[in-house]
């Protein structure tokens, strides 16, 4: 049950140094479902809190301690937060001491050994225009009382968490010891992930610049299908847990012919009956593969640093398979396979994401100021809103195998409905 | 007051052929208002409603023709859209008969002598890689009357309009002239405007891409005001009502001092003495301007083919103001200025645009099939909707002075306040 | 001893029906040495025949039947160099008979199954625009006679052949059976090879295509190698005996830290002692190594369908190895590996690119016409030149260790000299 | 009568400091004419001086102070000769005291108040990732020996100057003044001309870069002339008095059916009667022109301050005189004019036009380190030469409007033979 109660840092006891004729409202909010008439309950509708610059704030810009810290994997847009946030901070609060945390939550244990950066609008002014994150980063938690520690040690007031799901559930254990320790100080997550799977925000920031990203080795896994008889592009796109990327990616092209998403099972038969019919029509086909996909048929094992499962590789997996199955069948097919995961995590953010961050980065430090914590900042029925930490990590966002998203996908596809056969 | 009924074309008489399980419900609709509390009266809150698949449809697939026609200035995705829909109509509804009107509305009147191109999946599998329309394009109406003898004559049933503001309007009349003969046919528009400027509609498609491809000249431009003392890079972005371009493109770059937009007038003394102070600071400048900024300063006359006003050319006027200020103040300014409108809107769209177009022509083809007349699809609130076409072209959407993005703008460029003075 | 004599199919019997100004004269060369003074004997200097249209040609265009055929992996402008092949006969010399054999020389045997495309202007007018080939292509040889067979089948005059050291060694064989069987008919090359890696051409088609097609994955590289600590970018590039990809790509980049070519041999203490020095004086490296780099490591073993040996895998040996050391020496890297081959070589040629492939099938079609065989075209000391084929396949062009350009690339990344240790 | 003696700034006193194993001998040359048999007389053989590193140096590393002035109009590549010329300098030969000079060859001159910078390696690592220039130029000459002042008092031993034509002639002039005075000061050229109209150089930087850049703008005027009905696309490229920009732009590209270049005079009634046929057959065309092209026709007037001839603007008055014919004749033509030059000429440079950056680079400190003076870096014949700086300013290299080049750019639009009629 999302839109429940922001928690504040403490009284707003500061006029606003904004010199701006727009404030939001203390009631200003936005609705969690816009649909009509609303599917559940018919009580009072749940809402969240609209983000925006406030009248009356809680810190007092001239004493503020503001760090950015950014976690897990690389994602388009991680400097244009960096540089959102720096640039608001001192050019609209006035705020003069911001510190870039280097290398994720490790560099919040003064054992790392890395001091953070001093961030300046000098310093931060170009770096959008690369890839990338100047901070650096790293995976897994780190001990929450360590890195209180460390806040408490610079005097930090503001934290500003760039990461995703592990790295906000973090954050909340992180401000949750604050509250414990009645300290003054708001943490507020700014969310990442690439894959768009954070419940509760309508895009991520890189999302759709990682979807742009991918149109290239598409087009390349084509080439490579149609250079040879029976040929099969094979890519592989980030995609844990959802397979937004692999399905927009695929809806954007017209040479995609098979998609495969965690959310939608399948098993192999499925995909050599597809090729099968597929040679016999064409000689060559494209495949896009989610990470997350047919992770039952792979196998894996394990945990990775940040606590996310470690998944078995299905892109080696479904080459491998593809390729024994031409032997098996005496159907030669010749399989190109492409993981350009690298490549497009690590691109600058395309210019709707960059404005995108910019304005989440915005939002990010009007929420701190104003002394909420424990809050994302997140955009929801096209409106820059706060989400309670807690409901944004509840669960993933994922598609719907059933709505008419992933319809579009098949349709656009061809590909049969690919139901475990 | 949006939010009307929706108009039919006849009564649902046929079960819908998608071999989906996903059906949007009758009365399912979307909000116009997701604030909370809600500003206006206090009655049944407005709704548009959903656009999706129907389970009964209006029109017998079987004997069904459509046509598309493209109209006005080119914009990043026409093709994507002109694709979509026939892909639809074709492989999901199995409407075989689908026709290109040439060179917009111009080709729906025997006179013209260019006979519509007849679309099949084969034809437009590839054309959204390239921009442009492959049917072609024009500006300005035609005599409605004639337009609606062309359909009758080619026995079309579904009407597909891509344009902006004015074709809409044709649209509108063109339905008007229908429900008038008593004839069973839908006419569904597919709003086009590279600015950005339709009501009801979060976003248009094209925009995203102009903004993306706005980002080059600006380099340019910044470049070229660096490479000599005292440089102006000046750009001029589409824009010729709203700003959004030129203010999104400001946003996404870091190299922008100073934005114009229609909304907000401006005297020239106010660029000089923009000019003036960043001189003396920094030795260059760059400016971005919507084409319709400024007409009060620019004078102009007349009105284009499609009952646009006929723009002063803001641009060319600039450049020769800040020459001849140059001159006049013993400062040497030189101004580099660049118009790089055609590159930009004659773009093939953006990954996301393309999935865009091809989800906003799935639901138009769902419109129409299900009797849906004098509306145009768009998103809203997050969800696609029918939006009634009256509604659409009352006004145009603007950019609020007073709102918080044009805020964050003037916080990026660091421009003072743009008032006349 | 490169500069021999070339061979003609038979004697200049036609007028040229070019119209054209301009002619080659017949004695018109280049000097295979334009050093001074010349390097060896001091006796009549060495030349290869000028390129371009004789004023006496062998073939009666009206009667000329012509085949391509592309073969090996694919190459930036290859659909280039089909299209110009095809534009020039058609358009200059009027052939109008043109065949596109599917495949590569697979297509070339009636077993194949596989019928040639006719090439018209129309089917070829846009296909430079997309990677590939239209043609589609393989590996490795067919049997001689049965090329031959099919050659007369087809009544054609003319074989142009697009590809490697191994295709031009066929098309050589060809040209002998030819010969001995007293035909009338003219093999002419096309060398194709990304790697540059053919002796008595500057440059190969695709290779500078292939260059700029490097810095994307570079820069990833180096992204992802500053986004952790001791972050390591390891980009395995083409180049399987010449390793002028990597070099090339290094020189254009200040990213690489260390480059690896097969020319010049290394031991991986040499690796991990660079990788020792490098993280302490900066926390993150670039390594690109050329996929022929390092084999007396890698181990390998057999032959490819080309006759190539077969290449142990350089990138994920180096991972590997990396890591283990990274285990063994607790200095803790983080090696992100990005192999972009596929994506690289399936890329449409760049301008400059497109112009050399169309300038290159203009003067093998002047050749062809003027019944030189059993040459290639190549591009030498400025000039196009006609080059024996047993000169050009006699050994690979590498990179001079002790030469000035290795050294620029030395000064560039400013690794230490990879001498074995 | 190029291939003349060159000039040393002293004997070669000191021992070369580099780590290299590669020096050039004493005598080695390059033939200018590599043709046989030669043209011309047949005396002893003109050559070029084969650049490089040498054993033996005039400039004693610990002492040497260099200066480097970039001149004239933007040119993609202008940062990487800078950041090599720094490179080299720094790390190969050890001098420590660079000097940038600001805004062209008014930097030289101390009325101006600009100090120059300091180029480090630090400064200059990344500066080839963008375009323009990070000293900045300027135009038109400044008083010789005001600048050679400048450079006594400055003690630089070393100018690079890096510019077109123009520049040259200066830095000849500079070269001669420093000789009367009896100066040991070396005086390099590294030429630049976008347009690569400079004599005895195979290509200048910069040129494949706006050859790359140009296809985006003839794209786009494709496009808006097939997006209605006898569109005219009309795109205007670099090229004063050599037309080679658009003639390679249109040869890379299969969508241009008209180049007008200097080299070859044309009348309007050229123009319209090829627009006359082209639309009649196909209802759209695209024309690119070289700005030089036709100025007998536009009519001009005055000098720059770079003492080049003002030109008349061919883009305006060839889109108004069409407007005008069509007009008078009664078929209705839309022109979409594109003029794209200073975004093509402040891109950054290309990833082989950076390479060629750098080896021109460091074969300008090569020769200057030895002494050479009064010299620009030069491509001849596939090798790096040293031109004596009065052969490349004696004229320009044009089109031959009755050689092979010119006659592929023919036959590839298609266009009739462009003579006066």
């Amino acid at each position: 049950m999302p839109g429940g109660q922001i928690q504040l840092a403490g009284p707003l006891r500061f006029d606003s140094p904004l010199a701006s004729r727009f404030f939001v409202g203390n009631d200003a909010a936005i609705l969690v479902d816009a649909t009509h008439p609303p599917s559940g309950d018919v009580g009072a509708p749940r809402v969240f809190e609209a983000a925006g610059p406030r009248r009356r704030i809680f810190f007092d810009p001239a004493k503020t301690r503001a760090a950015v810290v950014t976690c897990g994997g690389l994602c388009p847009g991680l400097n244009d937060v960096i540089r959102g946030v720096t640039m608001v901070l001192w050019h609209r609060y006035g705020v003069r001491r911001i510190l870039g945390i280097r290398y994720g939550y490790e560099g919040m244990v003064e054992s790392s050994g890395v001091p953070p950066l001093t961030l300046t609008p000098e310093l931060v002014e170009d770096i959008h225009q690369h890839g990338g994150t100047i901070l650096g980063s790293s995976r897994g938690p780190q001990r929450v009382p360590a890195m209180v520690d460390f806040l408490v040690a610079h005097r930090v007031n503001l934290l500003f968490a760039v990461g995703g799901d592990g790295t906000q559930r973090g954050a909340l254990a992180i401000a949750d010891e604050i509250r414990r320790r009645g300290l003054s100080l708001s943490v507020v997550g700014i969310p990442k992930t690439i894959d768009n799977d954070i419940l509760f925000t309508e895009r991520t920031f890189g999302f759709e610049t990682a979807v742009a990203m991918s149109r290239g080795p598409i087009t390349a896994a084509h080439m490579e299908a149609k250079g040879v008889r029976n040929g099969v592009g094979l890519v592989k796109l980030m995609g844990r847990e959802s397979g937004f990327i692999a399905a927009y990616a695929a809806l954007a092209s017209s040479d995609v012919n098979l998609v495969l998403v965690p959310e939608v099972p399948f098993a192999m038969e499925y995909v050599f009956r597809f090729l099968e019919e597929r040679m016999q029509r064409k000689s060559h086909a494209v495949i896009v593969a989610a990470e997350g996909a047919g992770q039952d048929l792979v196998g894996s094992g394990g945990v990775d640093a940040s606590g996310n499962c470690k998944l078995g590789d299905i892109g080696p997996f479904l080459k491998r398979e593809i390729a024994r199955y031409s032997t098996d069948s005496g159907t030669p097919l010749h399989v190109k396979y492409i993981d350009p995961s690298y490549t497009i995590r690590s691109a600058p953010a395309s210019a709707d994401d960059s404005v995108f961050c910019f304005r989440l980065a915005e939002n990010a430090v009007h929420a701190a100021m104003a002394g909420r914590t424990a809050v994302v900042v997140a955009l929801w029925n096209g409106h820059f809103v706060h989400v309670p930490t807690e409901d944004a990590v509840r669960e993933r966002k994922k598609i719907d195998p059933e709505g008419p998203f992933w319809q579009s996908v098949l349709d656009n596809t061809g590909q049969p409905s690919p139901e475990r056969q």
